[in-house]
């Protein structure tokens, strides 16, 4: 059907707001992504945080991606219930509560770990001993992201002898997610760091990088083994402000109502803070209406989009219903138990965001 | 238990992030503002938006409140399934889907609506016919927050009398959501609308103001018969900064793991933007550390929480368990499926966030 006509019907079925995915783009953004990876030589782990669904990350498995990467605990359990048996949770996992359920996880599934301090992996060894098995783990490197990861190579190899040391776990590699300019220091540090192991009698079997915006820099990093990205099976504002994306790339749009234009150089949409999140991913404005670009979504309250109109010709009216691209799709997607499908203009279903609201 | 044995316990049992609410602190919370109400002549009834809870609303409704208010026809639809009768939807209704559903609710309990446009008011009569009885509408009224509203008196009372000429619908009074200086201008602009309704024939049985912070005004608005307030259940960050309460009167806190140390001056904290969100509330920081309250939350990734530890003298390590007050509460109750309570320092159990994720 055409685009209004479907706007009209996912309204009357499911009201507005609405969380839509494009199937067809989905498919077309793993496809394109993979075949960067594979022309790289790097496998493809894909972040589920992104959409935290086992059946579209088994939409990934079956083009090619070699496991899963998950942030959480319970969102890695989700994917193992959903039938994924290879899972990087590329988080340091503290206390006992979580490491029982590492373990119980371990025992069912291939799980790899991260850890950048010697409290997270003195802890460790709970899990593997609860899996009766082997725990693999990453030391978490940081070459200018300042947010978790060693910063010195000293650091990352002395934990590297800390993990070889410890009954139940095995060191496994390094994990980077470095800043996207930060190619040369990162090969630096990993060079510098594969040096340090080898004196130690140590392999790194896996060297992980991560990002969508760092797509760019696939092959660039010699000896990287394997690259986790997330957002790019959506795509959203910050992707198409980084270039990443095109319009067309963007699977995920909210389809919402103007509920008031109370007056003429503004209005308000049925889509705020608890839809579209403030996440301004640094840019200004949340979200890109496709039918007004000129529009500025200028602040949320919980329920309402503050609509700026002031630089708009052709302004929406009451009853409206459009769709918008939000900045940051990831924390979004988190907002809903279902996003509703379509594919080829058409309403194919409702596909739940199975690991949402798994906050541990 | 200690404070620090309550804090181990919890992550024992739920791990961390943890969003816990204190029920002494609720209920304590709960008496004051209805005090404050029956004190100033004002029904109390409260914005359920906050906590989303049919049993918080109960409590709420148990101790003097006269109804509740919702701002989606979802949260409706939770509160009536937990037996409250007497619902203003303080939002403008839009859709045939939306439309049925209000008919549906109607038919079951009182309802309210408020709206601020004659389309919405042209939609109305959908849901009266279907419940088989007359709806009750409010006109939203503008003073300054430049939200939804008709921001003047002529457009109120012409809309008032839209809605009193439409089959099935009633005319009922005014909603305000005053910014809290505008106690003056309010109070014009309501005595002038009800002068223009009088003229028509028209009386206004409800005049409804909003807001935590506007309780400060409550009783200075003349004419006013309920007030609408949400926050004040729990608190927050921003009510702090507002002077609106003290620490002993937030009563959620949201327990979080210091999990990496990478530098002396900063850290990391498993609560990023997915748990407390991005929602600032106009505040530097994201969240006050009660044990560290020197210590900025300074930015988030979705499962990372940024802190800057340059201005404390007594730093967290790995592995310690602090309490964050978040900037605004509302928003991460919408996180979470469930929150949990605890009562003298004790662990009562789990309460559901019912109405979470009703988006429409």
């Amino acid at each position: 059907m055409s685009t209004e006509a479907l706007k009209t019907e996912v309204a009357r079925q499911f009201g507005t707001p609405a969380v839509v995915i494009d199937l067809d783009i989905v498919e077309r953004n793993i496809a394109r992504v993979q075949a960067l990876c594979d022309a790289a030589g790097t496998a493809n782990r894909p972040h589920i945080k992104t959409h935290k669904s086992p059946v579209l990350a088994s939409m990934q498995r079956d083009a090619g991606a070699r496991g899963i990467t998950c942030q959480k605990i319970g969102e890695a359990e989700v994917m193992a219930d959903g039938g994924h048996d290879d899972i990087l949770i590329s988080y340091n996992i503290l206390g006992e509560q979580k490491l029982d359920r590492l373990g119980a996880l371990l025992s069912r599934a291939k799980i790899t770990v991260a850890a950048d301090n010697p409290t997270v992996i003195a802890g460790l060894p709970r899990a593997a001993e609860i899996a009766g098995r082997d725990l693999d783990v990453l030391v978490e490197c940081d070459t200018g992201r300042k947010r978790a990861g060693v910063t010195s190579v000293t650091e990352a190899v002395a934990l590297a002898r800390d993990i070889a040391s410890r009954p139940g776990l095995s060191f496994a590699g390094f994990m980077f997610y470095a800043p996207e300019d930060a190619v040369t220091g990162t090969q630096a540090f990993l060079d510098s760091a594969l040096a340090g192991i080898h004196e130690a009698g140590l392999t790194a079997r896996i060297v992980s990088t991560g990002g969508t915006p760092s797509l760019v820099n696939l092959g660039k990093i010699k000896g990287t083994t394997e690259h986790r990205a997330g957002t790019y099976i959506f795509n959203d504002r910050m992707m198409l402000a980084a270039g990443m994306a095109t319009l067309a790339d963007c699977a995920l749009t909210v389809y919402a109502t103007v509920v008031s234009r109370a007056e003429s150089d503004r209005g308000i949409l049925d889509s705020g803070s608890k839809t579209l999140t403030s996440d301004t991913g640094g840019l200004e404005g949340h979200g890109l209406i496709i039918e007004h670009p000129e529009a500025k979504i200028a602040r949320f309250a919980e329920e309402h989009g503050f609509l700026d109109l002031a630089a708009c010709n052709l302004r929406p009216n009451v009853g409206d219903i459009v769709r918008i691209v939000p900045n940051h799709v990831c924390v979004v997607v988190n907002m809903v138990d279902r996003l509703i499908t379509v594919r080829g203009g058409e309403i194919v279903g409702e596909l739940p965001v199975a690991a949402r609201g798994r906050l541990t």
